[in-house]
Order: structure tokens, then C-alpha cells, then sequence
């Protein structure tokens, strides 16, 4: 019977303090930490004394495989996401792998997915509050998935006015996409629908800009950048990015205010 | 000069060692704590001390209030969200007072948005990796929001094939809603979709069921469930509930498996 055990551990933006409590003592716990090389690098304290098992960019069911062939043998086997596990993250490859090999939940091998603090949320967090009404995240990377299911999910999104989280918007070798999502965007919202562009949130050289729909690509846009786009009522004051949950047409703020 | 503090903290799911570290250490550093009674208890070993401030349910603008209140007397407040402090959550209500009452981040009083995990995120990490494609998040309560634009999104979010989490589903008063999502989703989706049914994630009581949209509504839903609808690719294999992210159509998992 299998006694290994791999956690696939959503470590959030990248600042140490902004994972979870549960990841970190996940961490503390694994013999062995496998991850994209970059990830690990922001991992340093918990590395010490570990088994670090690093791989580049755009390996990433190898370093599934690597892990479950290491929880098999018995190890405790840590396996990193950047953001949340779950989003666009290892923990669908690693379930992937597992259910093609007949891997049962009670047949030993135990897996654990530890949730994180996703980029969306992260970024959100550093501009105001654009996540108050229903919003969606939509890959722009169409590596994996054709460009006309991408294309019909931007047109929804923006047609039905939700709050939109722009996932993998531009790489060296992708930069149309990001084009193409701007154009979609104008078709169906105004020209300046607040955006936010926001590149390695709670990492060295982070930066946050808001723009619009019109400006936003006069902006630097790379591979750790997400956009928020905001919904036909949000709006920017005084450098904040709000999406208002409707209070105001409810209630009357001020009287609010003055009640306490 | 104010020199007053307010922390928009989102604790996550409810788990204490589900919080970030950044979370608990605003916690520990606050002097007074605002929040919902139900969520105060989440958080008794950080109450210890200070002054605690609970209310009902409902009073979200009464509890901004309070907190901006004691935060320009000088006071260094917590302001409690469960999950994130931005999906449907305080930052929202917060940022709409202080830019109604002139506020500007430069003037004195410092807010600080502290995200944490969300609704989607610990229900999907209870249930596999249902979150490896392209998500919306939509909010059912229709006390702030028109019903026809929810019933907008709902439809967009269907026939797009977003994995779609559904908040607020269900109350003791409002038990439609959840019925007519159920028949939309139904009009651009197959009935053996897979639904997931997590109900108070990381609290007492936390139940995990996984249904699909014909019979979704046979299941316990309330006020702590939320939803996810799979999308058309999503699947249910020995209870793990897994939406591919595309690398089996790509890549052969097999061979990945044995190439290690």
C-alpha cells in the first residue's frame, strides 16, 4: 500500500506572506518540493533542508509526473502553483495523470489540492475594489485551447458586462491576442471602461497602472501581467478602481455615514 | 493628520489556517475588530484583547461605517470579510463611503485591501480541479441587482462554456433563483453536466456533493452553499470532479507518465 502523499500547494502572488497558513505548514511537512523554477525562487526560506526539484516554463506534465512518480515511492511531495492550485494551475494535470494511470482516492496514494490567493484576487486587492459584482477570468493563451472558444467567451463576457480578469494576456511569441480581446471589448463597452494592469503583484518590480479601454495596450503588458476590465458601472476616483455592488440605489451612503 | 488604520481582511473560507500569513498579522496588529457575528466566531484566537465590534446579518453599510469611524479617530481597525475582502465582499461598500465623503488615498487615513481565499476557489480545491478552464463567479441574490441582468449573465456564462461558481444561491426567502439558473443552464447545457454542492467549506458541518444539472436541485442548498457548474468538457471520474485544461489533446498523458 502507498504511503506517499502530494500536495499541490497554491502559494498566491509570490510574497511569502500571502500564502496561507495551511500551505505554509504543507510546505514545512514535504520531503521533497517540486516546481517551475521561478516559483521556487520566491520559496527560498522553506527550501532549506529539502529535496528541490526545479523545471523550466512549459513543463509542466513532466513536473506533474515527476511528483507522482516521487508521492508513489512514498515521499511527501510538495508540487507549487503560483496564485491558487486550481486555476489554470497543476492540480487539473496532476488529476489528469492520476485518472488515466486508474488511480482511486482510497487506493493509498493520498492527493490534497491547498488553495491559494489567485491572481485576480491579488490584483484586485492593490487597485480598489473591482470584484464587488459578477466577474470572469478568461485565459487569453491559446496554446491549449482554439482561439474561436476563447474569442465566443470574450464576446460573452463583455456583452453580459461582467468585471473581467485577463489570464496569460501576452508572451514574446503571443502578442495579437491581447489585440483582438481590446477590439471585442470596444464592440460591446465604451472606450473608457476602466482597465487595470497589474504585473507581478507581490513580486519584485511590481507595478499596478490604470488605464482605459481605449489606452491599455500604450501600456507594458508581459507574461506576469493580469487586466481587470471593469463591468458598464465601475469606475475610477481619486486613483481607485471601484465596481459598486449597488448600495447606493438602495440606500443613501451618506445617511449611512452620518447614522454612526 | 489622521493617522488611523483600516485593514479590509478577507480570511478565506473559514478554517483559521486558511487565512494568509499577511491576514493574521493584520489581525494581530488591529486594536479593534468589525465584522459578522457569524465570522467573529471563525476568529476567537485572535480576539483575545481587543475590542470586538459584531453585527448582524444585512448591516454591511452599518459596519463599514463603524470601521471608517474608529479608523479617523486614530484607531488601527480589521474589518472582517469571509473569503476575499473583494468579491461581493466589504472593500467594496468601504471604498464606495470614503469616495463619497471625499477621501483621497494621500489624505491621512490608510486603507489597506487584504485578499484571501474565495468562495470558488476552497470549494473547488474540495472537489478536484474543476477551475482549469476559463470561470465566472455569479452572485443569485437579486436584493441589489436587477433579476434581468443576473438572467443576462447566466445565459452568457452557459452558452460560452465558462465552469460557472454560483454565490448566493439560495435563502430562506429567495429558493426561485437557484430554479430558473438551473433551466438556463439546462437550455445551452447537457443534464449530466457535473454540478458540485459545497455547503460552509472549512467550518463545521462542511458537505461536499457532487450532482449534475438534472438533479441538482435534490440536494441540500442554503445561505453557505456555493456551486460549480462544470463546463461541456468537465467530468466526474471516481468522485473527482476535473475540467482538462487541453493536454491530453496536445500531449499523450501516457507517455508523460512514462517518460519519468
Amino acid at each position: 500500500m502507498c504511503t506517499g502523499k502530494l500536495m499541490v500547494i497554491g502559494i498566491g502572488p509570490g510574497a511569502p506572506d500571502e500564502m496561507t497558513l495551511r500551505a505554509r505548514s504543507a510546505l514545512e511537512s514535504a520531503d521533497v518540493i517540486v516546481g517551475y523554477k521561478t516559483y521556487l525562487a520566491l520559496l527560498t526560506p522553506w527550501l532549506t533542508g529539502k529535496k528541490v526539484v526545479g523545471s523550466g516554463m512549459m513543463q509542466e506534465l513532466q513536473r506533474c509526473a515527476e511528483a507522482l512518480k516521487r508521492a508513489r515511492k512514498g515521499e511527501r511531495v510538495a508540487l507549487i502553483s503560483s496564485g491558487d492550485a486550481g486555476v489554470y494551475g497543476m492540480a487539473g494535470p496532476v488529476y489528469e495523470l492520476l485518472l488515466e494511470s486508474g488511480w482511486r482516492p482510497d487506493g493509498g496514494l493520498t492527493v490534497e489540492v491547498i488553495p491559494g490567493v489567485t491572481a485576480l484576487l491579488s490584483c484586485a486587492s492593490r487597485i480598489g475594489a473591482p470584484l464587488t459584482h459578477d466577474f470572469c477570468a478568461i485565459s487569453l493563451s491559446d496554446l491549449l485551447t482554439p482561439w474561436t472558444v476563447i474569442e465566443k467567451r470574450l464576446h460573452a463576457a463583455a456583452s453580459a458586462d461582467f468585471v473581467t480578469a485577463l489570464y496569460n494576456p501576452k508572451s514574446r511569441k503571443r502578442t495579437e491576442q491581447i489585440v483582438q480581446a481590446q477590439a471585442i471589448f470596444l464592440h460591446h463597452r465604451t472606450p473608457d471602461t476602466p482597465v487595470a494592469i497589474v504585473t507581478a503583484a507581490g513580486r519584485e518590480r511590481e507595478s499596478t497602472t490604470l488605464a482605459d479601454l481605449a489606452t491599455m495596450l500604450t501600456h507594458p503588458i508581459g507574461m506576469q501581467t493580469t487586466l481587470l476590465i471593469g463591468n458598464s458601472t465601475t469606475f475610477v476616483q481619486s486613483g481607485v478602481m471601484v465596481t459598486p455592488r449597488g448600495y447606493s440605489d438602495k440606500y443613501d451612503l451618506g445617511k449611512a455615514m452620518e447614522r454612526t
